[in-house]
């Protein structure tokens, strides 16, 4: 039988002690870590980035799939995203999380295996945060910090007219990998049957075990490479590309043939009579990185086999559009996950 | 009747632009703020120190008893005076909310009043944040920032042998303000009885209504003053003085006689049949600063009206105890509030 210790029998201060205790440093920046008041980072003659996301049970995710330890890395991976799409290096986290008495010591333990997984895969420190009970279901609020040097961060809104629009990786497998598990849940629930899975490694582990683009800014600063807007893809191509299009001033001509997919996700698509680039012009949570970069890059850029050029910026006047493979143009409509609708 | 806006009819990149769009920043260091993947700071040749809280309804606040208006400025003050309580100065805050269909716009609004009223009234950045929906209640993340020069941070783990204990204003208040409500709010359940809070405007403000000690960590500043350990008092003095104690590995001696009291709360008490020195021991959310000083501070720190001494700290092996008016010697223990038991 698996072990089930109470977490009320250690207290918040014991918790927090046993879920720490081997928690170490990685960056000289961090002063002061878990234990105070506050935690104290030094990032003398940088600049300091910060972004923070709730996730919430029933809302973000389903732990009916979703194993805790997956669930605590990714936790950590959507907010380091952030940072790189500030063209920055991610050098902290604060993690806050609320649980309900559900939650053993030994779920506790499986989540920060997790988030401890992802801090060394990332070189990240967790210097602080808070623990709570809740009502009901799991809470989780992660605040993540980086450094860039001075004015080297990149926005969304500096987005030129004639810039190339890249993005890093495949499309649309995270949706994918979330329309598979939702099914194999109802089937489940309906039959008993267990999870056919078979095949479908990447687009589950898109979505249950996502990973943040940190080689993509290593790959700019060897190359001396400064996009001129970028954003990660949490809520889709579409709507993140229209932020861009919205900040910027500017508008956009997307190739519908130059979008990139996985050869598995694009199966599976198929197989379910879904649209491939719907699902990536649509489907939230890629965590891949979308830029623009002036067309002087174009021959640096395009020998980079991780990013595809999808697209020019236009003029706002010409509105936002995308051209199929059959040469029709479409106008371009954020349909991304809403989570308020 | 009350205007009621369905959140859903803008949508949530409509509610963020809604929310922030008279957010100004007053800090040189913000150098970019809400509307991207992350801010950015600059703190050149200072240090950052950063903490985060999350405050759940249910659990740590009761809106029947609340104002939408409090509890945005509360949530923003818990935050702030864990950055004074590491005698830095608070500068940016990021903000997580979530809620569900229950709130309208109207009362997201009502919150962010207070919020911004906090931020005005202390100088602070709204730099970021993320809103979500929730299944069931409100949810609120905050993240503060702040610097100090460089090593003039004040940990909870350097107190020494002979320092003196002092704090910051009353002590016991917020506790017994929510002795009240939780009492009002159970009277009005049975019998229907509107709430009397006659005579009672201290204790209810310091619960509904916290301040942080802004004004002690200029005192320090103004009077060159570095406390040898500090703490804010969230779960009560008895608690947060150990938490001192434990990581400084030292002993205290507190007295009874030099404990203050807000002379309103000390009556309510009494009426309560509440011992006042229990209140101020195990009560939380005073938000009040605890702190230590070499005794070569006494002439003057004993001077500020706004400051108590009320012990000394001794060896470890001498333990940590509190005498009575009666001059009997009570081992401290902690019975702060624990919301994990």
């Amino acid at each position: 039988m698996e072990e089930r210790t109470e977490i009320s029998t250690l207290g918040e201060f014991g918790l927090i002690d046993h879920l720490t205790k081997n928690n170490e440093t990685k960056n000289i920046s961090t002063l002061l870590s878990v234990g105070d008041d506050a935690a104290v980072i030094d990032h003398f003659g940088r600049q300091t980035v910060i972004t923070s996301d709730l996730l919430l049970e029933g809302i973000h995710f389903d732990l009916s799939y979703t194993p805790l330890k997956h669930l605590g890395y990714k936790a950590v991976i959507v907010n380091l995203s952030d940072i790189y799409a500030m063209n920055a290096t991610p050098t902290q986290i604060v993690l806050n999380i609320a649980f309900s008495n559900r939650f053993s010591l030994e779920a506790l333990d499986d989540f920060y295996k997790g988030v401890y997984a992802a801090c060394d895969a990332y070189g990240v420190d967790l210097i602080g945060g808070d623990t709570s009970s809740s009502q009901r279901g799991f809470i989780i609020s992660v605040t993540a910090i980086g450094e860039v040097a001075p004015e080297k961060y990149v926005k969304r809104s500096t987005a030129q007219v004639n810039d190339l629009i890249c993005v890093s990786g495949e499309l649309g497998g995270a949706f994918l990998g979330l329309t598979l598990l939702e099914r194999e849940k109802k089937i489940f629930a309906e039959t008993g049957a267990q999870p056919d899975l078979e095949g479908q490694a990447h687009i589950v582990g898109k979505l249950l075990k996502p990973e943040a683009r940190k080689d993509i800014i290593e790959y700019f600063s060897e190359e001396n490479i400064v996009p001129s807007s970028m954003i990660d893809i949490s809520d889709g191509l579409s709507s993140d590309l229209l932020h861009i299009c919205k900040q910027s001033n500017v508008g956009c001509v997307l190739y519908e043939d130059k979008l990139p997919f996985n050869d598995e996700a694009k199966e599976f698509a198929y197989k379910l009579q879904l649209d491939p680039t719907a699902c990536a012009l649509s489907g939230g949570e890629d965590y891949e990185l979308l830029f623009t970069v002036p067309q002087s890059y174009f021959e640096q850029i395009k020998t980079n086999p991780s990013i595809s050029i999808i697209g020019y910026i236009t003029e706002a006047a010409e509105g936002k559009h995308i051209i199929t493979r059959g040469g029709n143009k479409h106008e371009l409509i954020a349909q991304g996950w809403n989570h308020l609708k």
